[in-house]
């Protein structure tokens, strides 16, 4: 329950939180971003608009359309930023997706300026390009926010999806020097990973570099909350509280 | 078993084979060049070398002697070519890995040259940057192969590691103007992917424009094989000759 989430959060010291859409369906946003601030949490974003890409009209227009919707659900929650997923299908190239999702974040911007809640474009790891998001590197998302050019559209980098690109240092620095770090999202690689989707390690878990990207990150000017954002079936198994508590610790010592 | 492979992929109409050095551990490699050669199999290469990168130093020479005994495996076989599946350790930084593999192919050239066989870098989707390969793009190939700077050294470019890249058509042209484009791997990326390692599609079943990018590495002048390179768990378990008949059927339709 999202009232049980918020009161755990803050009592393990957390200051704020990222709010799924999923999680507040019956609650709705007006109560939840009430339950999140009782608790003293900033809300940081609401999860996750995009899926833009389809093989048909109707299907691409539906998708903007539950965007107009996510957008209003934030600035109802009280979240600043929308997180992107921007999306792929199987049926449609990959530059017909990025062109589809491009378009799609244009369609969104005035929307986004009305309800003064930001966009920020997720790239995902190569690994969901097939399904989730054809926007797989950071330099693919800058060249977007250059293309669309707005301060509402930004991008949320997250060291699991982006860890492995050779660019990723400069990216970081060139998006920063941009104004467009919106958000920064961590977790750890496992080896071996057992799921694509489920598998992800508390920090300090796996082999990715945290410290320095955020190092990187904030030497850009990222000024943000650091997020953690881990899906495990293997730790959603465990004690939750237990979770919870390694979390905090794994935060501290390798964050 | 080898001899059966051979007369196998003889049958189907396949014109050459890649040997994987497991396979012909118990025959030797004079054996195994004589049987597939005397099915009409021209032997396009050997799989695999590399697994460079370690935390020891006697990790890394344990490595290079392992590839110094490779190379003379593939010219005893008549093999022209060895794939290099370049290496990572999660506890080995990104940068140290890439430095420590560069370092090895260097090491190797004089190996190469004086047994007449070429080393291919195969640039390996991010997903096994944490243990696999620190090599993840083949943009990273070329600026190894560019810095190791020998004709005996070059890049194996699979389309299912590669197909996410916006830059691989480009990337592609790069590579065949330096006249490093070596060999050429398909297969399909399969939504969902249930496995990182062994769930891998036959052409046609996924979403790579195999076609599309074969063009491409065609009009950067590549004229080698096209070797289809499919691990699925799923597919292992049928029938292998229906197995062999659908990959030839799917080889002309899609690839």
């Amino acid at each position: 329950m999202f009232s049980d989430a918020v009161s755990r959060y803050a009592a393990i010291g957390a200051k704020g939180i990222t709010v799924w859409r999923s999680a507040i369906e019956g609650l709705g946003p007006t109560a939840a971003g009430r339950l999140a601030r009782d608790q003293g949490l900033a809300i940081v974003s609401l999860c996750r608009g995009g899926f833009f890409v389809s093989g048909s009209e109707e299907g691409r227009r539906k998708a903007i359309d539950d965007n107009r919707r996510c957008i209003e659900e934030a600035a109802t929650l009280g979240a600043p930023l929308v997180v992107l997923v921007c999306g792929a299908d199987p049926g449609v190239s990959l530059p017909e997706a990025r062109a589809q999702i491009e378009e799609s974040i244009s369609a969104l911007v005035p929307d986004a300026a009305a309800s003064g809640v930001r966009l920020a474009i997720e790239p995902l790891h190569p690994m969901y390009a097939g399904d989730r998001s054809a926007v797989n590197t950071l330099a693919q998302a800058r060249a977007i926010c250059s293309r669309v050019d707005s301060p509402w559209v930004g991008i949320a980098v997250d060291v699991y999806h982006t860890w492995w690109d050779e660019r990723l240092e400069g990216e970081l620095a060139a998006c920063g020097a941009e104004g467009r770090l919106f958000s920064f999202h961590i977790s750890d690689w496992l080896t071996p990973t057992r799921d694509l989707l489920e598998d992800r390690g508390i920090m300090g878990e796996g082999c990715i570099p945290i410290r320095e990207i955020r190092g990187w990150a904030e030497r850009a000017g990222f000024r943000g909350f650091i997020e953690v954002e881990i899906f495990s079936r293997r730790l959603w198994e465990m004690d939750q509280d237990t979770y919870l508590e390694r979390i905090a610790a794994a935060f501290l010592s390798h964050a």
